[in-house]
This record gives structure tokens, sequence and C-alpha cells, in this order.
């Protein structure tokens, strides 16, 4: 026993909620979930949900507590990326060096199998109960059917705010004088859309890549599930010439796929009919400071720090929380302020410097892929990668395939572009690129 | 008559608030203003406000509703700065050319007398009533005791959220998907202090000066009243060696101002009592948008832009919105959704620019005052404006003495500073500032 056991309510029960509870019973306390919405093992996952990419930060957290292999059982590894261009065969991009991957995993299938995990593990769920507020500094909690409605009040040792980048425990924090706060919505949604099965159940596309048809200012992506299905997601404008703006009738939607996704349209399930009914979600970049209160409150996961999907780290980050949260508790026993403290100090730049890569790639995507002095430095890059690999890990790889911090990623990633940038200033660089002298170039700057 | 007559109200009975009540009611609408507290002419103000400089851009937004000669009977106008460095004697900075200056008021007296005047106008006023909540695109109001007693209704045309830096009426906007939304707070806190007048009611201190006792991290100001007070603003950070966390105790105070301030604390009433006794008050920059929602909602002022107090542009700014906003009613008549699209896209860009500005004062006085180059720089820079006051205007005066809109200010700042980055580049510039060559250069890089 480290740690003298508390009386721990976690507000939210997704992922982070859930995986959290787990921790926490390992550690011996006693834990209550509180969710707002109904236990998602009773309903139909409303799917409006991109499909999750695992990779090694949260294999990291879920070994940690022995559910590692439990998980995998319902993920599919992606060894790459299948480019699928009009008029062009698909192509594909290595993630990483040989078995490197990440992992599709639908959210919905997770998000259950985590909860049956956290109630075998003995927390208490208490599903369709509403938090509407919290006393901070007494950690006390109320719930009730309505913001109006009379509330009942529970006390705990600790709460914990697993609930999201709209979190309600988050939204007591910001009130409080010197409380940083902010929330960017970026001017593209999306739309979640299916490819069914074959007939015999198995896949209509490599089921081991991660697909994207990419189309400047927008794009599909597709990723596979355990049914034989894939999950499929729109990337458009709100606003503009293409967007889901122009798109308000069937016909437009036909109109759409049939002009930029000839070769996938009719894979998908009832295309024009999904298009129409599924909801377009808005993507939120959301930071704040401080995430704790005393040894009362923290905030874990999205909560803290929401990202917008574009590096597939979401979870990865969150999950990278409760794994930071544990080493902590190790140290430091039963000095809750303390832990809280560290755990913020530790994790703040780490959110940061992801919620910034996500939103580059974010940015990269929209604007770079046609710029063709871009696909140049890229193949620079990779082509030395590849030559160099202990000289030369990408960006990429740093973030997905390595459990060092983020900030180191995004700090190293920023002098491998400041080389880059000297790189293309290289004469005639178009026509050299694959000489040695820009090779040498490169090991000169990197030694500089 | 341009408009056809609305029900409005608006939330706040702050300077924007009034200010905009004035100009609403002379356009012919009815004005119902609510506030959450009481009268404030019925109450000793609280004293937790940095005196108001009214400059250009709040005085244009007076006159045209012609109060700029009401307003100025409460006003005092200040043309320099008066820097008080110990064992120095003081020494004068002109603000501008001759007769600009910046007029120092009392927040309350002016607010007061505002709230007169739109009474005088017409406008309702309903004190101490809370507003707990909008529904936007019905512009209905909701008030009540508490948060949680039982509500009264109310059904406007238009609803104005003039509520400050921690609106209610943005809040309910902030609920909205897509809305975004900062605040940062800065980790210097002020306090307020007051030098009382003479024995026979004259200013102790040169009364058209803007006092400053800078001191590194931390400074004291002083602007004079017009009943011969000086309203005095400590600035200083909240954690730190020398800072509010580590003055607790009488004595602490006592020995902080004998050390950094020792030539002003004498004139200072009941200086430790004070310390101990007035709150310590944070500072916040708040960005948001939209500012408007459909022709229902608009936010004015504080509530859609706060800003750190170090341009004292804070008021000017908020008057300029409702400047504005009435020259496009004069352009657009009754089409308020127009009105509303086309407010929030003129104002956003100026307002994030009156922002940086703050900040960058803020970042200029706390950390590179103390830098000789900096002061060199500034040396340079003004030699050459006094010489040739129509290529060199410099920012201060474009956001001080100017209606320019502020993003025009940032931008031109911006080309000056990279200009002068280069200037400080001269080989022995320390020894050659004052000499024709840097004149020249000036002038060949403001050509280039």
């Amino acid at each position: 026993m480290i740690q003298t056991p508390k009386n721990i309510a976690v507000i939210g029960s997704g992922l982070v909620g859930s995986l959290l509870s787990i921790y926490l019973r390992r550690l011996g306390h006693q834990v209550t979930i509180f969710d707002r919405r109904p236990d998602i093992r009773t309903i139909q996952f409303s799917g409006r949900s991109i499909n999750l990419a695992m990779s090694n930060r949260g294999w990291r957290a879920l070994r940690e507590v022995g559910l590692e292999a439990e998980v995998k059982k319902i993920a599919i590894p992606l060894y790459q990326r299948a480019m699928h261009i009009n008029e062009q065969p698909v192509y594909f991009q290595k993630y990483g060096k040989e078995g490197e991957a990440i992992w599709s995993i639908s959210r919905g299938n997770l998000n259950k199998r985590m909860i049956d995990l956290a109630e075998e593990a003995g927390a208490q769920f208490r599903f369709n109960e509403k938090v509407w507020d919290i006393n901070l500094p007494e950690a006390t909690l109320y719930t009730g059917k309505s913001e109006k409605s009379k509330w009942k009040e529970y006390r705990y040792d600790i709460i914990f705010g697993c609930d999201g980048a709209f979190s309600r425990v988050r939204h007591r924090m910001q009130r409080r004088s010197r409380f940083d706060y902010s929330q960017d919505f970026i001017d593209v949604g999306y739309k979640e859309l299916t490819i069914p099965p074959n007939e015999d159940g198995t896949h209509r596309l490599d089921k081991h890549s991660f697909h994207i048809w990419p189309r400047g200012k927008f794009m599909l992506i597709a990723m596979p599930n355990t049914d034989g299905s894939f999950t499929c997601t729109l990337f458009l404008p709100f606003e503009g010439e293409v967007s889901f703006d122009s798109i308000t009738k069937k016909k437009e939607a036909k109109a759409f796929f049939k002009e930029y996704f000839p070769n996938v349209r009719k894979e998908i399930e009832d295309l024009t009919k999904s298009f129409m009914k599924n909801p377009t979600s808005a993507m939120v970049t959301m930071k704040c400071y401080p995430w704790t209160y005393w040894d009362k409150v923290a905030l874990v996961g999205d909560s803290a720090h929401a990202v917008v999907p574009f590096y597939g780290q979401g979870m990865n980050a969150g999950f990278e929380d409760i794994f930071v949260l544990n080493e902590l508790i190790h140290a430091l026993g039963d000095d809750w302020e303390a832990i809280f403290k560290q755990y913020q100090e530790k994790r703040k730049p780490n959110a940061d410097a992801i919620a910034e890569l996500s939103y580059r790639n974010f940015k990269e995507m929209s604007s770079k892929t046609a710029d063709p002095k871009f696909l140049l430095q890229k193949k620079i890059e990779k082509r030395f990668a590849e030559k160099y690999p202990d000289k030369w890990v990408p960006v990429y790889s740093r973030v997905t395939f390595s459990e060092r911090p983020y900030a180191e990623a995004l700090a190293i990633g920023d002098h491998q572009e400041a080389i880059m940038q000297k790189v293309m200033e290289i004469p005639d660089i178009v026509s050299i690129w694959d000489t040695e002298v820009v090779e040498k170039r490169i090991l000169e700057l990197l030694e500089s």
C-alpha cells in the first residue's frame, strides 16, 4: 500500500475516466464514476467519432495495468498510409520502421470495453447523473435533473474531471481569477460515413492501411474496424465554395462525391442519405491552466487539453496524463498537493506541444500538400532519414512511436525545419536534391 | 428618423453601457439598462479602479452626442509623463505635440455622470437586477435573485452585452459551437492607493503630469483627480521575491515602500493600512469571436475585448465600438443583421491590435526599460520623429492622438520596429546615434 485509501469521484466515463478509475482502483481507492449520459453499453453508439489511432503512449498506459493484450483484441495495426489520388494508382507510405504501427480502434467499442474493465476492477458507475456544479475547496459535487432542479450533494476526498473538451469541472475552475483559458475552433468540420464489409465479412480496402483521399482544402479518410467495416471521416470547410454550407441537398452531395471521390463513393453505405442525416461536427483546440485545485480537484485528458485530431494523439495524450500521474503517485505517496502540482507542471508543456503539432498538421494538410516546394522538402528529409536513421528521426516518429515528451518532439522538429529551410536555399535544389551535396549540407548543419 | 424604433435591452450600466444607451435614445429607441449591482450614484465607489485616460477616440465618441464639454468638466489634461527615479530629479516626457494630452478621469465620477446623462436622455435603469441567462435567438433575458431562484423573463428586439470582461451575455454565446474565446491573465496584479490633496485643496504633485515611479518588475503610477487628490496604482507581481505574496504584514509593506518609493510614501494616505486593506486585482486579456448573434445580440466594449491597462485604451476602444456602430446604423438603417455583421468584422482586427499593443506595453515596461540598447533605440526614434514629424509618427501618437484604426498603428509600428532593428546594427551606433549617418539610413530604409 503506497497510499491511504481515498474516496474519489471521477466525472466522465469516457476513455480517460475509465482508465483512470482502473489505475485508482489498483491503488486501493474507492472510485465512483459519474456520467451525464446513459451507459454506452446499453445504447446504439451515436457515431460521430473519428476512429482512434492508438500508438505507443496509449499502449504504454494500458500495459502498466495489464490491459494491452485485452485491448489489442479489438484493434487493427496500420503500418502505412494508402494515398488515393484520382486517376493514379494507390500509393503507400510506411509510418515508421518495420513493425511500427498505429492501431485503429472504434471509439465506441473501446469505451464499452474500458467500462467493463473498470467495473471488473471495482469502480462504481452512476450513469444518467448530471453534475452541474463543483465546490472546489470542499471537493463536493452537485447533481440533478436540470441546472435549476433540486440538487443532490456528494462530498469526496478528491474529484477528477475527465469530462472532455466542454468539461463542467473546468467550467467551475474557469470562473476563478487568474485562470487562463482558450478555445479555438478551426473552420473545417467533419462527418462520419461508413464503408460496410464485403458479404463474406472481409474488408473492402486494405485493412492494414490508413486510407486517405487528399483533395487540398478537404479530404476523406478511412480506418478499419474489426467487423470488416471502415469508419470514414470527411473533413470539409464549413463555409466557402466547396463546403458543408454549399452542400445542402442530396443532389449536391451526390455531385460532390462524384466529382471528388469517384472511386470510393460506391463503397460508402447509403452515401447521400448518410451525408444528409449524420451530424457535422466542429473541432477545437482547448488550452487552460492551472489544471488542479489544491489537493482536491484535477483535470485529466481533453478537459485539460483538447486538440484537433490531425495527429491522432488526443487519446494517447490523455492516457499519458494518467501514466504520469501514476508515476508521481508512486514517487510522492500521500502528498496529493505535490502530486497535483508536479502533474500539471510536467504535463502542461507537453499538452501545449501536442496541441501545436496537431494544429500544424491540419494546416499542412489543408494548405501545403499541393506545394511542390514542400513536397520536395519532404522527399529530401525522407531520403536523409532513411540513410541516417540515427541522425534524423522524423517528428512523426517522435510523436507516435516514442515515449519521449511531446515538447521535445516539437523542439527537435523546429530545429529540423530550420535546417531544411537552409537546405532548400541551395541553388538548383530541384535538380540536385538527391545528390551527395545536399546530404553533406544536412550533416554539416546538424553538427553546427 | 433613420431607424424603426426598437425595444432594446442594454446589460451593464458601466461607461460603455451608459454611452451606448445615450446613442440609442438619440436614434429613437426604447432603452432599458440592467445592472446586477446597485446604482453607483447611491453608494461609496469601491475603488479598485485605475483612473481612466481619455484620449482622442473617447472624446470623438462623446462629441458625436454633444457630451465632450460636459465630461471635460470632470477631467484633467495630462501633457507629459513625470518620471520619478530615486536620487534623481524628476524628468518629464511630453506625450505628443503642443496641446496634445490624455485626460485623467476617475472611473467612479465619470460613470455617475454618464448614468445621469443616460437617464436624462430617457433610458430606463433597472439596478440590482441580475441577468442570469439569455435566449439568443429570441433576445430574451432572465433575471432573478440567484441562479437557482425563480426567474423573470423579458423579451426584447435587441440585447447589447455591455457587461464587461466577465460578461454573462458572452458566457451564453460561449457555450455555442465554433465560438472562439481566450482569457489570459498576466502575472502582475494591482492595488489602488491615494494621495490626498494639500490642505488648501491643491494637488501635491504636478497636476498636468502622469506620474510614474518605474522600478523594473514593478511600478507605481499616480493620476490626478479634480478634487486635488491623486489615484495611485501599484503594479506588482503576484509571486516572486518582491511581490504581493511576499508582503503580507504591515511591517513588510512599510519596508517595501521605504526601500523603493522613499520620496512618495509619505504623501500616500494611510499607506500601510490601505495596502493591507485594499484588494489586489488581476488583469486579463480577453478575446472572442463572433461578437454578435444574428440581428439579436451584440457585445460592446470589454465584454467583446478586454485588454490590460498599459496603453490606457480600454475605455477608448469601447467608446470607439459605439462610434463605429453608430456610423453603420446611419449607413444601413434598419438592417440590423448587416449592421452587426459589419460591426464585428470592422472592429475585431482593431480590438486584437489594441490587445496586442497593450500587452506589449506591459512587457516593455516590465522587462525592457532597464535595457540600454532599448533606451538608445527610443532616443534615436525620438530624435528622428522630432526632425521629420511627417515621416515618423510614433505608435503611441497613432494610438492615442489619432482616430485611424488600431490595426494600422500596430502594422506601422511593426514596420518602424523592423527599420530600427536594422539601424541598431549600424557599427558603433552607440557613439554615432545622433549623427547624420543614422538619419540618412532611416530615410533610406523608409523609402525602400
